[in-house]
């Protein structure tokens, strides 16, 4: 089954412990808005701006991000527990 | 009879479980805010941008999509549960 | 005696029981906002959009419609009941 | 003494029963936002949009007109009671 | 001593009762947001619209205006008790 | 020490009394905002407009200006107490 | 390990106090928003603007800057304590 994410939504994969980037990034407990590290599976073709044209979307698929985790749908999709947020959600690739 | 949306407005038909997508996705109970499955029945236009044009609608009739339950107007057309959302809430296809 | 709608603004006369879409539409009374069914009964210019240039008007004198019914400025125009509302509370065309 | 207004405001004279149009219009009393019906007494120029022109001005000096009563400054020229309101203000022209 | 007002504010001399304008405006107690009338004495260059030229002042100095009076900063330069407003914030002109 | 202010950020020196204005600017105690007095210690390169082009920044390092005091972060360079303002805070020149 | 923020997001190390810049800098206890002091480690590529197009980011990798600190998500990469802030919460650098 496929799902194809509409104008600037991206759907990403949480990522458990043991596949977490090695060497690695930390999001400290005391954080007041702690971000989720995630691997990109979909992006939409982009949200149209003023002038009617698609933005690009920055991240690709297989892309390791982080997130903003207090926004987005979750779905499970062939049994796969995945979310669904908008790309401004993401803060950053890790690589 | 016919349902012609305005603007930027798609008309969905819910689907019930037997209808919905196999092999398939599953909408958590515990998500904060479920969406849910349907069937695109009609689409306007497309919305008018800042330059007076029409942006393009990304669905078709017949699309079976995901979308933002907590939106859009009920009608009951021709003995079918509608409702009508903007396509904004439309979050991806399925196929 | 005539009146003639501003800008996006449309003049609605809601539909009663019989003069109501045959074979049909039907509001649920559980629907959270409820819409009304009406027929166009004048149509503004369109608004001016960021350019300068009015935005068209997509409903015509005639239509019957399907529009939001907690918005608009209820009038009395020659014994009728009429309700000002603006384009976009227009839901969709019935037909 | 004259009096103009500026950018998109026009001053309004407020119609007594007596001037009011004929053959009519009637403001229910149930109307959650009674509308008033006024005649145009000034315009301004038109507010300047955001390609620095001035949008038009879609009533003149003597229209008979509906407007939002919740709106506007009260003032009193040469013995007459006008209100001062912005064109978006205006539902309609009466005629 | 000069002051040289920025963007789209004014300096404005509040009238006294033997200044206003004979003939007459009156604003009327019962006004909700009574403005107030007095008499420009500089006037800024003009604010930066969306496309980075300034959109020019509708007001010169030596207009008597009436402005809305629940905005400005008030200062006291020679002596003179003055305020500064943005020009959206002046009504219209007297004369 | 440097300070180089980002986008359209001005780093202003509060003006003591014995270095205010003579001639003479007064803030009166009724004043429901109080500005403030100051000079202008360095200024940013201009925010970006909608075009993607730099808004010009109407004061210069020197000028005495009024100001907001309810904005703008407090800092202390080389001894001197500054505040970091936007150029939107600034009411106006005097000379 | 990498991280490379997306659009106007940028990383920042806080400066201890013996990085921080000499002849100096203070940011007083009673400043009621008090800014923090930090090195930029990387930027994105810039926000895309009403156009389509990317603004460009005003600081570069190395300046030591000065940033709200009310704002932003903590991380810990490579055992550094960084944090990811938006361009528009950097209020100028330091030299």
């Amino acid at each position: 089954m496929k799902f194809k994410p509409l104008h600037d939504r991206i759907l990403v994969k949480r990522l458990e412990d043991e596949e977490k980037s090695k060497g690695g990034i930390i999001i400290p407990d005391t954080a007041k808005e702690k971000p989720s590290e995630g691997e990109i599976v979909a992006v939409g073709p982009g949200a149209l701006n003023n002038e009617g044209k698609r933005n690009p979307i920055d991240v690709k698929v297989g892309d390791k991000v982080l997130f903003s985790k207090y926004s987005g749908d979750e779905v499970k999709i062939d049994e796969q527990d995945l979310i669904i947020i908008k790309e401004e959600d993401v803060i950053g690739i890790l690589n």
